[in-house]
């Protein structure tokens, strides 16, 4: 066993860390990506006006548990919506610097964006969409045929990944976090999202869906379907979801 | 800024990797820390037990929020029972080789352990516990008096790690992980312990508590305080939790 982890523990120790880009007065970057004049924008429901019939967060944590397969039953746009909201939905903006969002981020960096391949979602076409957080709107980010067979290929050809409703991928910009924590930074990405799945995990369980989270991804293979670079963006963490 | 994080995240991509143990025929880690004859167990109230005025999980989703300044009320051992099984609660254990919790974890390999520093809790005399997932009891570690200042001062200082009513510190043991999963496994160490605090926070709203996250300890100050040697076993997160 090499020890990659362990130095990566070690190097990420504060003695290693020195002054943060913030603390030298470089810029705070994006708070999320943008969008292109170009891009096809898709409005989502409002999460306001999202009616669920909710459930009590004992039973939510007691009754998770991991599920692979789907019923072919679409997912309706709205539990989507929830389930967007849930996981990364923005609260407030604070003085357009920082966003308090539904889920807890180290410094409340949110350095996560959220993307997700459609399959089986009543409302909208089958593609990946990336989550606008502050706009709670989706953008179109490549609607080919195949892009669901790419994706499951990134994800070591698990077929759930393209069996499920919705498969959320979620990736770090990591300048984001260690523009503030430095290197030490990448520990927060993790943690911040496992926060996030442990809310979708819990909120499909609202709308009778089951979640399997997937680490077990090829990064060199999934980063390119996604169209990021897997240095300044990559893919941390992925779930896929559909009604059980 | 270094490329540490970036160095991991490569290093950590399956063509790194090699045979995990497991695959080479190594014998399974234990699946908790286990107690010597000569330590003080406490029997904590059995979450079948517990009655908790339980709230929506939305509510709980949307209302969470981070808070560091608490009561001076103290927290009844059966909520911090209930706060532990929420956490870390084994739901089962099957062959004696795997538990599944109240959170999921890669492969259900749950490789992390709840230390919890008592503060200020109804029931239970202040100090440093263990937790006992599988027995759902506590196992005494460090009953000093200044063991609450001590772990305030790996924790940078931050005065609410003491005047919270419990802290919870979580450590991996990472070759409980990595023996399946090898240095990728360090990626869900942090996952995994995302999940757990994110249930953190969402159970301690339903016994009227708010709860700080923290990852911004002194690694090599606070694990010998916990009494792990920060490569077999280390801190990987911490959450204060106190009454509102």
């Amino acid at each position: 066993m090499s020890g990659t982890g362990k130095e990566f523990m070690e190097k990420t120790q504060y003695g290693y860390l020195g002054m943060s880009d913030q603390a030298s007065g470089y810029p705070q970057p994006e708070l999320e990506l943008g969008t292109e004049d170009s891009d096809s924008i898709v409005d989502l429901p409002l999460p306001k006006d999202i009616e669920i019939e909710d459930i009590g967060l004992r039973q939510a944590i007691e009754k998770r548990s991991s599920v692979r397969n789907y019923s072919s039953e679409p997912l309706p746009i709205e539990e989507l919506s929830y389930l967007l909201w849930c996981t990364q939905g923005v609260k407030e903006v604070v003085r357009d610097v920082v966003t308090f969002r539904n889920v807890p981020s180290a410094g409340a960096r949110h350095a996560l964006e959220t993307y997700i391949l459609v399959n089986n979602v009543h409302g909208l076409e089958k593609g990946l969409y990336r989550f606008l957080p502050i706009e709670h709107k989706l953008v179109e980010i490549d609607m080919s045929e195949d892009i669901a067979d790419r994706v499951m290929r990134g994800c070591l050809d698990q077929p759930f990944v393209k069996s499920s409703a919705v498969t959320f991928i979620w990736t770090a910009v990591p300048y984001r976090m260690a523009w503030r924590y430095g290197q030490r930074g990448y520990r927060y990405l993790h943690l911040d999202a496992g926060h996030t799945c442990q809310n979708l995990y819990l909120s499909a369980g609202s709308v009778g869906c089951g979640v399997c989270a997937i680490a077990a991804f090829l990064d060199e293979e999934i980063n390119p379907v996604i169209g990021v670079d897997g240095e300044n963006e990559f893919v941390i963490y992925v779930a896929t979801v559909g009604k059980k």
